[in-house]
Parts: structure tokens; C-alpha cells; sequence
């Protein structure tokens, strides 16, 4: 839920309800994210986590995306924008490490590749667990030699950046939910945090009974009003809309709903992270502000048209009682109609 | 499982099971199918179903697929054989109506299209029930108005032809099962049966969860020695190996693990069904009886490793009885562990 969405207050509340809250890290600098942790302290002693980008490891050529920052600029112009500087950075990395390794939050979770061995080691002197997303089962065995703690498992369902690093050839979009919990349970004996699609306490059930030990909600807290969702992006979210994983605005496959912009740019957008993200972030800001949803990011996972607009306490409480009572219900069901061997 | 793995012995060995056996029409001459319809009855009393293609609405431009068949011609050529005629049919739609009216089995599913309503109609009369095979909210809405019975709920993850017909714009891949189960839940009161990817107990536990009454298995049986399934592809489907939706093969997005045709086709493959089918059917063929896992269609859901080499019966019965102990497990444990409200 970085770069919108995420705010101290929505952690807050998520810890307050009995989850597990998480900061997202992402596109700030470490000292914003040193001031949203303590906002975090002073309001709960709940447990909460930090969400940390990795780093791509080296910029892209620029061949790469000098075509498309061409056919993008008309998009900044329609905006009163410019594009910004196609720069490549490592999203603050190393003040980053410092920061939690010094305010010790219980999980940091990576997103986008997985930390050196060395990097793990030094969260877990800190008393951290280190949490690793993944989308498939190479990067699942990847995490666990490099001593995670768990595995932040994300299926084709989940709104925003496809969170894993090494392809295996499947679609861009990756693989269900399902399959992928099934399949990295026998790859891996970490413990598995489910996310993508996440709605409502019949998907929790579901996820759990795949071998999750939790689930991790994005698309189902953007209504709450803890969250900084932007006001054209609310209004659409919970219309029944397609979603699509496109690198048209960030240079990195994401799944958001398709808007004017999607469907123009995404057959000719280029794998170019951070460059492409950069570019475009002054005329998404540009959008945002003046309500063109057609023209930035609508980040949302699959069946995001079951949001609820309501205090995320609210949400994260509803979530867990309907998943005990969902499983109960199933369980006793199978109990009574099951034949006979 | 049309147009191989499906045998009137697989559909007798999962309903002596308990599970309901079905045969696959399509591909095949109505006659053909009255003959396995009794071959099943003439070895098991249990109820079985029949599933039947709806017929492409009209046939494609040839426009759209001269390119294309110039590109593969080749490929025929490599295996010894020549294309074949890009005919458009209607995979003798109105014989295997007339036909499955008069035999009656319990259940008739519907693939590719949603049959009109004097069709439903005529089938209800035959006290047939109707399931229709959908791939989105829209899809299970227009099913629910023609008065299906049920509905076959296919995520992304299931291998094989993707059995919708309207797009929504999303991913041509399509919306994770998961999130499908929950969106079209809230959207029609039918009872859903979800498919794809689902290879064990476990993911049965899930689907239940998520609002399914049953789940339909089609890879998890493959490797079953009742399945008529090519020896080439039976060694590749319990390896890790990433799987893709194409229309290299047949002019319609279906799912199979990644191979070299698959590679240098997909890009410039046509939407163009029955027409391709017909085309790359005499190469594909061709491919199967040499052992040329690099020239026809593997098809294989999402998690296809997993898939066991056993008696058809024996997989139904496990996953049944897993998915009972799955329920108990994971019910158990939120009961003990659930912090109170």
C-alpha cells in the first residue's frame, strides 16, 4: 500500500482490532518512515511491521524507454505536468536497514527481491522476523535459503505490484492464489502469509484451510477512512470493474483497475524500474489532484468490488469472526453429509 | 478434458468412487458420444455428467488467420504432416442435444457459451440439470438468466480452454479462483462448483470455504491410469514447469505448460476458434505420436506438480477425506486460538 493508501492511523487501527499493522516504507525517505513508526508508538503498543522495497539491482538502458517516455509526454502535458527525470535510485535502502534495525518494529517484509543473507542476520540480531513476498515457487526457495521467516505469499489476484523478482515463465500475471499456496506449502516449511483478493472472512477461511497461517489485506482496508485512498480511485473501487497487470505507469507489472491510461499504454510500456515510476510521478499527482481517474494508478486486486467503507477496526474484526464462522459451518457440513468410505 | 484425457473408464472410476464422472464431448461426433454414454452405464449405476461446446457464434474473417497459418506451416511440416482445412463447425451441436436429451444423464455442462433458454428449456424437460462453465461476474449473471442450474466457476489457474465467451476486460488469463468464488457468490444464488488448480484436499477445503458446493477436478486426474492422457505429456506434468495462456493451438486462450510451439506463437496467434483448432490438429496429432512434448498443446492447470500417479478412484477418495480433515484441523485450531472479541 505504498505510495497512497498507507498511513500510521490505518496501522494503528489494523493493531488496535488485533492485526498485525504495516507501514509501507516505499517511495520515502527513511526519515519520513522513522517519523510514521513513532506516530505508530505513541498511539498503540500494538506489535506492526514495515513493508521495505529492494532494490532493482542496476538501472535500465536507457534504449530501453527512451520510445516510451516519447509517447507518454502528451499524457503530462494533458495533465499541466512534465514528466520527471527518469532517474534510477534505491529507494533510500541502506538509512532504511538502519532505521528498522535501530526501532526494531516485530516483522519487516520485503517486497520486489530478497535480502543478502547478511542483511536477514542483521534484522534478526534486532529481534526482527523477516517476511519476504513471493510469487512463485523459486523465489519461495530462494527466500528460505536466505533465512526468511516467512513468506508473504502473492497470487495474480493482488491489487498493485507484483512484489516478486525472478520469472519463471508463467504469465505476467502470475499464478492463482490457490495453486501457489498449495504448491510453495511442499517447496517450503516457512510459514505462508496469503495476500490477493483478500475480501472478506470466506476468502480468509479459504486461504487458511491452503496451508496459510495468515492473510494479508490490502484493496480490502482503501475504503476505511484511515487510509489516504485517493478520491477518485475510492469512488471506482467498489464498482465492479476488470483489473489488469500492466507496466504502463511504474515499469514494474502491477494490477490495477484498466482505465484510458492502462489501455493506451500498456502494450508498448517497457520493464524500466524505478526509471519509468519516476517519470510518470508528477503527471499521476497531476491526475490525482484534478480527479482524472483515466490517468494514474488505480491499484486494485481482484474482487475489489466487495470493499466496505468502513473504519478498518470494523473490517479486520469482521474479516476474522466470519472466517471462524465460515469454517465452522463447512466443517460441521462435511462432518454430517460426508458418505462412508 | 475434451479431445484426449477423457475416457467413458475415468468417469466410471470416479463415480464408483462417489465423485460424479463426466465425459467429454467435445471434438467428437455425437454417435462416438452415445457410445461411450452407454459404455459407462453398461459399468456403473452412479449418475454421470456430459459437458458439450456451444458452438462459435459465426466463423472468423479469414483475414484474421491467413498470416497465422502461413507462420505455422512449417511446424506441420516438421512432423510429416500438412495443415488441415481451417474449417468453422459447430462441433454437431444439434445431434448431441437431441442425443444427451434422450439418454439423460444427470447432469449436462455447457463450455464456450451459455445455451439459450428453450435449450436450458428442452434439457429441464429431459430432468436434466444444466451447469454452465463461467469465467467472470457477467458471465455467471447471463447463465443465471437463461436458467442454469449451476454454475462451473474456472480461475485463471484451470488448464485448458478458458470455458467463457464474454470478456470483461480483464487479464486474457482471467480472474484467480478465489476471488471469482467470492464475486460471483454475491452475485448469483446458483450453486458454484470451482475448478482450476485444484489438485488436493486442501484446496477442496478451500473452495468449500469460499462458497463452492464442489469442486471439478481435471489435472489432478491426468496422471490416473484410466486417463487417456500422451505419454510425452504425462512425463512433463509432474515437474515444476510455468504454464501460459495461449491461442497458439486452437485460435482460443487455454492454458498449458510452456513449451517451444507455444513460445514462438503466442505472440502472433489469432482469436479465431474453431478455425485454428482444425488447422494445427493433424500436427498436433502428429507431434503426440512422436513424442514431440515441443509441438502440441500440454494442456495443465496451475499446480499441475502436484498431480499423483494413481487409480482415479483413489485420487477422489483422498482429496474427499483430506479436505474433511483439513476442515477439522484448521476449524480445531481457530476455536482454541481465536482471541475473544
Amino acid at each position: 500500500m505504498a505510495g497512497g493508501p498507507s498511513t500510521p492511523e490505518l496501522a494503528v487501527a489494523v493493531g488496535r482490532a488485533g492485526g498485525l499493522g504495516f507501514l509501507a516504507a516505499g517511495y520515502k525517505r527513511a526519515d519520513a518512515v522513522g517519523s510514521e513508526i513513532r506516530a505508530v508508538r505513541e498511539a498503540t503498543p500494538a506489535p506492526f511491521g514495515v513493508n521495505v522495497f529492494v532494490p532493482t539491482p542496476e538501472p535500465a538502458d536507457p534504449d530501453r524507454f527512451r520510445e516510451y517516455l516519447r509517447r507518454i509526454a502528451p499524457e503530462a502535458e494533458r495533465q499541466g505536468a512534465e514528466l520527471g527525470e527518469p532517474r534510477f535510485d534505491d529507494d533510500d535502502w541502506e538509512a532504511k536497514l538502519a532505521l528498522v534495525c535501530a526501532e526494531r518494529p516485530a516483522v519487516v517484509s520485503f517486497t520486489f527481491g530478497c535480502p543478502a543473507w547478511d542483511v536477514v542476520d542483521r534484522l534478526h540480531r534486532a529481534d526482527i522476523a523477516v517476511w519476504v513476498t513471493i510469487t512463485n515457487v523459486e523465489e519461495a526457495r530462494a527466500a528460505h535459503a536466505a533465512g526468511a521467516d516467512g513468506l508473504v505469499v502473492q497470487g495474480t489476484e493482488a491489487g498493485g505490484h507484483r512484489g516478486g523478482w525472478l520469472s519463471d515463465g508463467s504469465d505476467e500475471g502470475g499464478v492463482g492464489l490457490l495453486a501457489l499456496l498449495r504448491t510453495v506449502s511442499h517447496a517450503t516449511p516457512l510459514p505462508l502469509i496469503a495476500t490477493g483478493g483478500i475480501m472478506d472472512g470466506a476468502a480468509l477461511a479459504a486461504v487458511l484451510c491452503a496451508g496459510a497461517s495468515a492473510a494479508q489485506l490490502g484493496t480490502a482496508l482503501m475504503l476505511a477512512p484511515e487510509a489516504a485512498t485517493a478520491e477518485a480511485q475510492r469512488a471506482l473501487l467498489a464498482e465492479q470493474r476488470a483489473t489488469r497487470v500492466t507496466r504502463a505507469f511504474s515499469g514494474r507489472p502491477a494490477r490495477g483497475i484498466v482505465n484510458r491510461f492502462m489501455s493506451e499504454h500498456s502494450a508498448t510500456a517497457p520493464l524500466a524500474y524505478p526509471e519509468i515510476h519516476h517519470a510518470t510521478s508528477p503527471l499521476r499527482a497531476a491526475a490525482r489532484r484534478r480527479g482524472d481517474a483515466d490517468a494514474f494508478n488505480l491499484w486494485a486486486g481482484q474482487a475489489h468490488e466487495l470493499v466496505q467503507a468502513r473504519p478498518a477496526g470494523e473490517i479486520v474484526r469482521q474479516i476474522a469472526d466470519e472466517a471462524s464462522a465460515v469454517l465452522e459451518r463447512v466443517a460441521g457440513g462435511r462432518r454430517v453429509t460426508r458418505p462412508s468410505a
